[in-house]
């Protein structure tokens, strides 16, 4: 199939809810934002053996892309909206690829509310190469990185760990429970999370590159320094035993990156708030830490001794 | 040095002038269109031994980057505004490199008025891979490819060919002058064109995949044919006395792709319109040819014959 064919066969029908997209045909899309709404854009791509294992399925590059760059927009509080696509697959790569591949991008719309509106293709090179353009909206505010404040609690969304632990697995061709490898494979942004935090968070970020250096970066953007509690750090279940026999095994929590969960920060009275917004949305929301004076990460263990921070892999 | 630091480094002081690019220190960026404006987007990538050759220049790969977008949106009539990077490079690319291609976008950026707000790095790979989303800015009515009416008048701006007969020397490592692998390694968007025919033009494509493939695009959009006179069309210079003695040399400006000149559609009316921006803005606006009812593009000689559409080596 021509390129021109696979695009109006496979991709033409992603872009339909959206009369700018001009299906596929033209140039260039026209948007235009709802009144009183503002544009939020982020990019990021997936890189066959970077981020998806070589041979990685269809399914899974189609929903690591996606989930990838919606958790950019979850961090922001905005809602997804459009996105644009740019598909650099071998020679090789066969029809049953790019029907299954935009199958799950069909399914991801789907479910998270968004529409293509255009992209380029390129056949060559020796891996799948995606990258994705997202665009969401926002109301009033965006969540940033700068806003934590001195005195502020620190907490993260759900668990950590599990992505880098399937990925540890994984790549030794080792079976992992379908769960354990969905962390890795199939993140959750957590949309809903961050456009409830728009009033009650100070700042946030999503968890891709670890713990310890996402929240560095809070700390830089934000001028202030930052105090964890390990022994509070919610564990993917199945590192809670490893770390018993192994505290090495911290580290796929600390610094194995790709959780996509949120870290953000809140004035000690929010904590009311942040305990009812986790009942009302079903996800564990735990205080881990606290925001202080000066600048870095201090990382406490459970007897409130001070952990050397490269214990945990960090590599800053 | 490190991917944060190559950032703030070398391409946050790109995104200065766009608060909402925040320094590129956040998890996307936001935009706000200025009122009555429309945005409009497109996005293209530079793959090093596609789009650009083995062991291309930083400066090679950011104009070429730089400039397919741009003629994109020239070809919508839209203004340059803001855009977003995608940079993949193996992990040997050092901070020569980085500084070189950073410096040429800036150059680039000042000279057509656009803005970086956000992107992603990643190492690895065997090849340069950069992708850039870029976003326009358009009043009134966008340029299609759909509007193209029998009985209108088809032109194409500048020359045609100068591209792909550079690449054939280059690709041979010939000697070829610098004015001519100009044509190839940066092109030149015809945004001042583009944005001047909205108001004359019925349609326009830029031919960046090969003159009578692109023509093509305009006919099956449109619902029209195309006749187009071979001996009428502006050939680049060093091309006029190659295709005397070589008539596979045509195949060059019919299909050789990479010219990004404009190819447009006006009523026969507006000749004299046509002329007078031509004169305006000191750039050749050829007429080759006409649209009919039907569908398809039918090459004519100088005698009135018609070519065989493969002599142009044409690939539909």
């Amino acid at each position: 199939m021509g390129e021109r064919d696979r695009i109006a066969r496979f991709f033409t029908p992603l872009a339909s809810r959206e009369p700018g997209s001009f299906d596929l045909t033209d140039d260039a899309a026209i948007l235009t934002p709802p009144p009183g709404q503002r544009l939020v854009i982020t990019t990021d791509s997936v890189i066959e053996t970077v981020h998806v294992l070589a041979a990685a399925t269809p399914q899974q590059c189609a929903q690591k892309l996606m989930r990838r760059n919606l958790s950019d927009l979850a961090a922001m509080g905005a809602t997804p909206w459009r996105y644009t696509l740019n598909l650099h697959t071998p020679t090789t790569t066969d029809d049953a690829w790019f029907a299954a591949f935009a199958g799950t991008l069909a399914a991801e719309q789907q479910r998270f509310g968004l529409t293509l509106i255009g992209g380029d293709t390129t056949s060559g090179g020796d891996r799948i190469h995606v990258t994705m353009t997202c665009f969401g909206l926002l109301e009033g505010e965006a969540l940033r990185r700068n806003g934590a404040q001195v005195g502020n609690d620190l907490y993260v969304s759900g668990s950590l760990g599990g992505a880098a632990y399937a990925l540890s697995w994984l790549q030794q061709n080792m079976p992992v429970s379908e769960a354990l490898a969905a962390r890795y494979h199939c993140p959750e942004p957590r949309l809903q999370l961050g456009k409830m935090l728009q009033h009650v968070a100070t700042s946030a970020i999503d968890i891709s590159d670890g713990l310890l250096a996402d929240i560095a970066q809070v700390c830089r953007a934000s001028h202030v320094a930052a105090t964890i509690h390990r022994a509070v750090i919610p564990l993917q279940h199945e590192l809670q035993h490893e770390v018993q026999q192994n505290p090495e095994a911290w580290r796929f929590a600390l610094s194995g990156g790709d959780d996509y969960e949120l870290c953000f920060t809140a004035a000690k009275n929010a904590r009311e708030a942040v305990a009812s917004l986790a009942a009302k949305i079903e996800l564990p929301l735990t205080r881990i830490g606290e925001i202080t004076a000066g600048n870095g990460v201090i990382l406490l263990d459970e007897n409130g001794a001070q952990l050397p921070i490269t214990q945990g892999g960090w590599e800053y």
